[in-house]
């Protein structure tokens, strides 16, 4: 995907977050099993435009919100290892960033791309995937 | 402008952050107003440079603070559609960083760069405008 | 050093932050003394990779947590002027952050890189060193 901000040097986004709760169950690096465990998720979807559009917005920070609590409403309450997603992905932070991602820039209006997805765990662990 | 980061491959920055208390009337995308509304704005404001000067500085935080704070006072408890610049441009976060933007960039000492301008209207919704 | 984002236009990052308590004596350009002074002091490091590794990671955030709070252990509870190096660099959170990304990125795992130290000295203040 290319960055908008390689082309003028300058980029607008907008950001809005949202929140789920889930448990997920984590295999690790060595086979062995995370026991499941429950957060409360952060989500912050960052949106960028090189040009701002005739109203000032890059989107409308309410309609980018719904857009992005539909994609999330099928995490919520639930625990991630039940979503055939996570049947193929380990449900780290990293890969629900890579989902969202990849949700969010299908249902973005033309001319509008993710700059950045932004999963918080809590506050002092997050994983964010970027252009 | 240039993005100090192409040059050495590594950047620093200071953020300063302030906060004002303002209501803006939002023409939509079809031509409707949004009702006018407060917000308790803030502002983060994140300066540049490749080098530190030779305290070991990108700018003295309570400098950059000043000069930010000396930008902002004329939005504070106002109605953002009484300014000028607002009654050319539509008075939406986005717009206000750029405002911000061009404003601390005429005002820093030589050789820094505004890197980028944060305006949040809540902890749910920020808009920004970066290099 | 080599931005991983240039190569792939995607990056995936991990942050953790840590908190530590000490006071510094500054230095300041007009060669006067601030007074000595305390801060609680958050540390946020962000390290990148191009690929998430085969379970779905940059990294697990505990082991990074660890290794930057193994760092993080020598500014506790100490004036850092005491440290060698902020004798020979004044103590700003920009050469905090300069020594922890020094620091963190020769303690990495193979193929992960420090993407950014940010200190923050309170919630209106940080110096970010980012590539």
């Amino acid at each position: 995907m290319k960055n908008p901000r390689r082309q003028t040097g300058v980029l607008f986004t907008v950001s809005v977050e949202t929140h789920f709760w889930a448990s997920h169950e984590l295999t690790m690096p060595d086979g062995s099993k995370e026991p499941a465990h429950h957060h409360n998720w952060s989500v912050r979807a960052e949106v960028g435009a090189e040009k701002l559009n005739s109203s000032g917005f890059v989107i409308d920070f309410l309609k980018l919100r719904k857009i992005l609590d539909n994609i999330v409403a099928q995490f919520d309450n639930i625990s991630l290892e039940k979503m055939g997603y996570f049947q193929q992905n380990n449900p780290s932070a990293e890969n629900v960033a890579k989902y969202i991602y990849e949700k969010l820039e299908s249902k973005l209006p033309n001319g509008l791309k993710v700059q950045s997805i932004r999963i918080m765990e809590g506050p002092n662990y997050s994983a964010k995937l970027s252009k």
